[in-house]
């Protein structure tokens, strides 16, 4: 099948040292807040990954040694003994489904803050921890370097052990110690490990030739490297000490799995790098350097453009981190010719925020993400109907187009009815903000595949009434009415409200995405929300010409965007339009011609004049459909459920969620559904041998008050 | 013993309810950062407290319910029977040392972010989440409120199996569903849950009946209240609606622990408020209003305080949290009239800090704290020495005196040598700044200490080279010669440093605790190390009079105060003083009459003239005695070892830390040593009855490409 559409040559299978990968898919390292907390989460959504194709599946970063432990995050850990049955798991699971497994040992440096182990923090040269807390890295000497290196080997050694094929050496994102070693920026040391660019890459490559002395017989050792720091002239660069190293390294991995740093800049968002492939200038001169196999990434969702990186000789492997969450089946699904059934990855870096809040990871596009242990979602794969025929879905944003999409798979007949003449809800309608048009992705998908069904009915400019639901007599009915944007200033910061005074045109986010424009004069966008939509409409208003003041009782601008690794680039942008930053404020009042702030420290008070308020505070429910039906004498309905924003307003990935949710849940056994929000990981209480539970003081007591005397 | 010091008032039982407490010692609900991910180290850390004698040990709050779902903090969880066998743990620990268990029971409403259960989140009335992410609560209708009841309830039940003696309905600290429910700021609602206080109160007094009728015949119900908002008039006030709802429960709780919200109100710094009962004046007129015994809290350290306290009928408890954190042993010192050897609590916040990131609590007075499983640290019992006689101590800042303390109670003999003319290292030093005087504390407690013994020599005014250590002929070094900060404006942001040039006055903080005073005319503070001394020295300059500019590369004054719930306090504190905050800036050079900032976003240049710049940036470790020692050629030392400050500058916390580890490990077994470190609680992978390990399922595929022909 995979020879007639095509793409034939993405499902060759190529060599790694000594292991071999079935196809070019690779599922590079990467970060998903389950990890070493929750490790029967991690292998499963591991393992669908090579269920859906992937011919590699990689750990996240996972810690070898206590002095690089990353607590509270949970990336894997492979510390001891104790953590292997864990990676097994994932290994096992990996391995049942044809893949390779792959592993990113990692030692931290100064970006660990070892707060859970007190240990002393390692790095070239002595400096500040990387995040902001007021605790110093000391410059390694010989002996903990020699240390380092065989704590490496050893979690080499465990890894074999623990069953992974191909070990990584990791030097990249800014984040690891071999990366720390080779760049200036972190390294001043006068011995043979600072200085020359020979003496930089000295510790990356006794990493690599230790590896390989210990396991590269039966493992496959990688190479994670960043090429580039995209600081121009002040950091290394692709073209300069970027490519040396490869050439100085050329044929001692395995494999080059390249990319550039900092994260940031390897997972940029479609909102400020909108083309995919977008590492590809950067790499693209490695294969010409090694005879090694290559992988690299840069949001590549589009098989044509696949086969064109592989035929161009830029890579041999794809390399995917987010494409592979929002579609775990891309693979799968090329190799078939089911092309039109990928879910493309929408680069909003929601899965990255999870990460970056220790909590389990979750995607846009993919709501069974994270879920394949405790909620036994897969993404390909949904019970047929049970006794009931049909259901009615009323609103086709977000939650309401899942649901009706997971309905119609299941096998009920689904009508879908939409108020407004465009089906998506707020999807398409952010989506028409300046940077977020990939969005669209979300809705496209779904209304592509209702579109697709003969059991699903769709109507748009269809507000119902209680009585015209009643009227259908479908007796299954979903409401995703969503939400709107509230007017009057209550927020976060205003739990009843602002004054507003007559004559100031006041304006809401909705507004603007149906195209009213302010009227001439300052706009004063008001963003108690904190999210990133206020920030999206002050750029999309400055770039439209508007003079924009931007209030907020944040510190910094849509501060949400710093877990999407995007507020650096928001704030610029911003600085860079003109817009004026008033940080540290509420909105106290709005005059006929001012919005009155007031410090969120001393609450002195700040007046700006302007012609326009955009409150960007908080959403309201729209409940009046949901509310009416609940209270209908007769319960003509045998389900009522209200999901999505009209219940809980949330981000698109939560509207998702809930609606998949309500679809996946529809006819289940209610006690059954009820237990599934408890499932979870919880700590062993049995002990390690040697350490004994309990208090175990094994000295004698010292009555220091006789010293007294 | 207890009668004879004048004490034995606070030794006196007290019953509560259907239980008795042993006497007035009561250690509050506090937090740790252990919780569900560390039960072990939390059942050892309150069992300790049980061993010191406080009366009641209680746990932190305790998620009762999924969609109380505090993740990734570490709080504890009672959601279900599989929670039980930890707190099992803590519950058996407790009452083997003699003391009850209380456990404090949270709903915690909108303050819950569900961010690992992604559950529907809960409040009185719609509202964006307390925390700044872009995700709302809803407005919990009649049968929320029903269910929610009954989670309480059958809570309070598994409390009950658990073996709590105590149980808290917890309406403090804005926290909680009762006190939202509690608050206009929170409860708009018209129904009876609504409008007036006894409609706002009735999810309270609910709570409160369906606990007591659940348990009540067994257990004692406590009830957790925050009498005064702190806001004045815009928020409940103990003389107004506070006592109006003690009046109105007065005899329903067992017992009432009473408090101010929020949070960083009830746990207030020596630094903002050095006051020990500094809450008396809002709780005083609880006990007068019931006939039930009164717990309170305020930084209680004095048994003077607390003997008046309960003399005065204020209260019939000595409520601690962080008294019991520096000085688990607190009532047994005070029992058996050891009052010098108390630990006082410095009211620093660290302990507070631990729960904010996520990780295990530390105590800056109290390097045990949260040890006690881990390394088995027992805070009054230390083992004797082993076959060495004798130790030298170089430098008796925190990390020395710590280390020499510990030595010396473990029968060794002594030698301490301090280059200064003075004790204590930076502790006096940075006590001599603004607000800081109550860290004394941490030097005064070990010298003290060390004073009282005969096995002791300490010698100020005695900075040693290697060779004068060499002739002293003591064989075991320990050098914690400390660290002083960089005058070069080396750091996070400027890792080779700044250009300086010739003329312009630089300071450091070390320059303003010798006593410099700054040159006349504007100072400009570059704080890169964004912990709290930047504030602190930019709070005292301006104090004294100086026109003080602080620039910083942070979004705000201090952000590492943010973790001990000061920084709004420290930046109002400067923007009350006239400092001129320029936050987001980086120091790019000095000139001789200015320093030029430039924009962490966009790099555009801002100068700022001065007549002076304080660099507060980075520590430069001071190892020169080390390396020399370290470098003798004859080897004459069996021990050196550098610690503290000198090896990795942190906290204070982390050099007393430091310091006691080194005492600790001292001749033991390299070995065992070496495994210390790696001990830590980890996820099982059995899974519970129901939740099978791998995927599971039980659902066909449907090949949905097939309708897209």
């Amino acid at each position: 099948m995979s020879g007639a559409n095509g793409y034939s040559i993405l499902f060759e299978p190529v060599r790694i040292g000594p292991v071999t990968a079935r196809n070019r898919f690779y599922q590079v390292p990467h970060c998903n807040g389950l990890g070493h907390l929750r490790p029967q989460a991690e292998a499963a959504m591991r393992a669908m990954k090579a269920e859906g194709g992937w011919a590699v599946v990689s750990t996240q970063e996972t810690e070898i040694h206590p002095t690089s432990d990353l607590s509270p995050y949970a990336e894997n850990r492979i510390w001891d003994e104790r953590d292997l049955p864990a990676l097994r798991l994932m290994t096992e699971g990996v391995h049942e489904k044809g893949a390779l497994a792959a592993i990113q040992l990692a030692h931290n440096g100064h970006h660990a803050q070892n707060h859970l182990t007190r240990a002393p923090v390692l790095a070239p040269s002595d400096m500040s921890l990387e995040t902001p807390y007021p605790k110093q890295a000391r410059a390694m000497d010989k002996s903990d370097i020699r240390e380092f290196r065989k704590w490496h080997r050893d979690a080499a050694l465990r890894a074999r052990d623990a069953g992974f094929d191909i070990i990584y050496v990791y030097a990249g994102h800014h984040m690891t110690l071999p990366q720390h070693f080779l760049l200036p920026q972190f390294n001043d040391r006068s011995d043979e490990y600072g200085g020359s660019l020979e003496n930089r890459a000295r510790l990356m490559r006794e990493l690599l030739e230790e590896t390989k002395e210990a396991v590269g017989d039966t493992c496959a050792v990688a190479l994670r490297f960043a090429v580039d720091e995209m600081m121009g002239g002040d950091g290394m660069q692709a073209h300069e000490e970027g490519r040396a190293v490869v050439e100085m390294l050329s044929e001692l991995p395995d494999l080059w799995d390249v990319n550039v740093a900092d994260w940031s800049n390897d997972s940029q968002t479609t909102r400020f790098q909108p083309q995919d492939g977008f590492q590809t200038d950067y790499i693209k001169f490695v294969k010409q350097v090694t005879s090694k196999p290559v992988v690299a990434v840069g949001r590549l969702n589009s098989p044509d453009l696949m086969v064109s990186m592989v035929r161009k000789r830029i890579v041999d492997f794809i390399g995917a981190a987010r494409p592979s969450i929002a579609d775990p089946f891309l693979p799968k699904k090329i190799e078939e010719g089911r092309i039109d059934e990928i879910r493309e990855c929408i680069g909003c870096n929601i899965c990255v925020s999870s990460d970056t809040l220790g909590i389990p990871i979750r995607c846009t596009q993919n709501p069974t993400m994270g879920e394949e242990w405790r909620r036994k979602w897969h993404p390909e794969i949904i019970a047929p109907k049970g006794r009931e025929e049909a259901a009615l879905v009323v609103g086709a944003g977000p939650a309401g187009l899942e649901c009706a999409m997971q309905l119609a798979r299941r096998g009920y007949e689904v009508t879908l009815a939409e108020a407004s003449p465009e089906l998506g809800g707020r999807v398409p309608r952010e989506a028409s903000l300046l940077g977020l048009s990939a969005w669209k992705r979300v809705s496209d998908h779904r209304v592509y595949d209702l579109q697709q069904r003969g059991n699903v009915q769709m109507f748009t400019d269809s507000r119902l009434s209680a009585s015209d639901v009643v009227e259908l007599g479908i007796p299954n009915v979903f409401v995703a009415t969503g939400s709107h944007w509230r007017r009057d200033g209550r927020g976060r910061t205003a739990k009843r409200g602002v004054e507003i005074a007559a004559g100031m045109t006041v304006l809401t986010p909705d507004d603007i995405m149906d195209g009213t424009v302010p009227p001439q004069g300052p706009v004063l966008i008001y963003d108690d929300d904190q999210g990133y939509i206020g920030g999206v409409l002050a750029e999309q208003l400055a770039e439209a010409g508007h003079e924009v003041i931007f209030a907020t009782p944040a510190a910094v601008v849509s501060p949400f965007t710093e877990l999407t690794l995007e507020q650096s680039r928001v704030q610029r942008s911003l600085i860079e339009r003109g817009v004026r930053i008033v940080p540290l404020h509420r909105l106290a009042r709005v005059g006929a011609e001012h919005g009155e702030l007031s410090c969120v420290y001393s609450d002195k008070p700040q007046r700006v004049d302007c012609a326009s308020v955009l409150m960007v505070t908080e959403r309201q429910r729209n409940t009046s459909l949901f509310e009416d039906l609940r209270q209908l004498p007769d319960a003509p309905l045998r389900t009522l459920e209200l999901i999505g924003d009209a219940a809980n307003p949330g981000l698109i990935a939560d509207a998702v969620y809930a609606g998949h949710m309500a679809a996946r849940n529809f006819e289940r056994d209610p006690a059954e559904v009820a237990q599934d929000i408890y499932r979870r990981e919880i700590i062993s209480l049995e002990t390690a041998p040697g350490q004994g539970r309990g208090a175990r003081y094994n000295t004698r007591p010292e009555f220091e008050h006789v010293g007294n005397n």
